[in-house]
């Protein structure tokens, strides 16, 4: 409630605010978290500093809400009657190019997350904690559906093993996590794992 | 061949080696993977420039060295008879504290490979493989004994559900990856995965 007031009361319109998130995925692709000013920020979308630390509170959360917009209804709208179908279209809503590109800006996030408890708190918040309440969405109907059991231990563990593909993937393969590759880990992995 | 002919040429002797790459871990701890020198390594051990290249050819060696060093005989010494007790050796063989230190040197290095080629190299081929060829011998055996199927895809994927473990434990949950949770995670995931 009190999140739908601010964004009624902001001046931004939705189609500058993605505008400028779009800026800010730019900037962090070509200069990585720890060297991205709001200085730049400011230059690059033509707005004052004052409206951007109004707005988004500082660059952790301004960096956060931009990944989270480019990833927006990922999860939530996905439902279609089978575990395996869930998943499979979790993985097949983005075309290669644009998943090494998040992956790629994911990778850089996951990283400064570490020397910036400002970022890890949004991150977490923002980005990590509404994936796995999708994710136990997901695995909730499975259970109703009776095709996985609600207790199995490995239901808590859904987002480490994903996360293990996307960062394993570019370390071990040296390859970046396609289509292909994340299709086969999660029937080789991720549904035995759940004895789906 | 070569290589054991080159240590036995060197005039370093395996006690200097081990305060050696002591020193270059705890420099690494210290500054991080991009701001450590070459010169800062030779100040620290009381050595000359010329000897660590000599020596190693370069920082990304001497570092990876110095991390493989300290991991030897990780995977190599262990087989207990069934793959769960391969499996907790390999969590059980290293106390916390030490679980600790090093996944956060191991996550400093896998973030400095994205930006430096040869640190990846050395990283994969000095670390990673080593560590794929000793995981595919624990489940050869495993397979030999009739535990697993040798056929089983999610093989290919050990090393990546247990990136995953060590990844996602410090981002998901803010914790370090314990002994408790790393064995709670190879019998709710590695092993249902593997159909052990």
């Amino acid at each position: 409630m009190a999140e739908a007031a601010t964004t009624r009361r902001s001046r931004i319109t939705p189609e500058r605010e993605a505008e400028l998130y779009a800026a800010v995925l730019d900037l962090l692709r070509e200069v990585g978290y720890d060297a991205l000013t709001m200085d730049a920020v400011a230059a690059r979308t033509r707005s004052s500093k004052a409206t951007l630390y109004r707005q988004w509170g500082g660059k952790a959360e301004l960096v956060v809400k931009a990944m989270r917009h480019q990833k927006r209804g990922r999860v939530a709208d996905i439902d279609t009657g089978s575990l395996r179908g869930d998943f499979h279209a979790l993985v097949t809503h983005e075309d290669d190019c644009h998943m090494e590109q998040n992956s790629a800006l994911m990778r850089g996030l996951a990283m400064a997350v570490h020397g910036n408890p400002d970022l890890l708190k949004a991150f977490r918040e923002l980005l990590v904690e509404p994936e796995l309440v999708e994710f136990r969405r997901v695995l909730q109907r499975a259970a109703d559906r009776g095709e996985i059991r609600a207790d199995n231990p490995a239901n808590d563990f859904v987002l480490h093993m994903m996360i293990g593909a996307f960062a394993a993937r570019t370390l071990i393969d040296e390859l970046p996590p396609t289509q292909e590759f994340l299709l086969s880990y999660i029937d080789a992995v991720v549904l035995p794992a759940l004895g789906a």
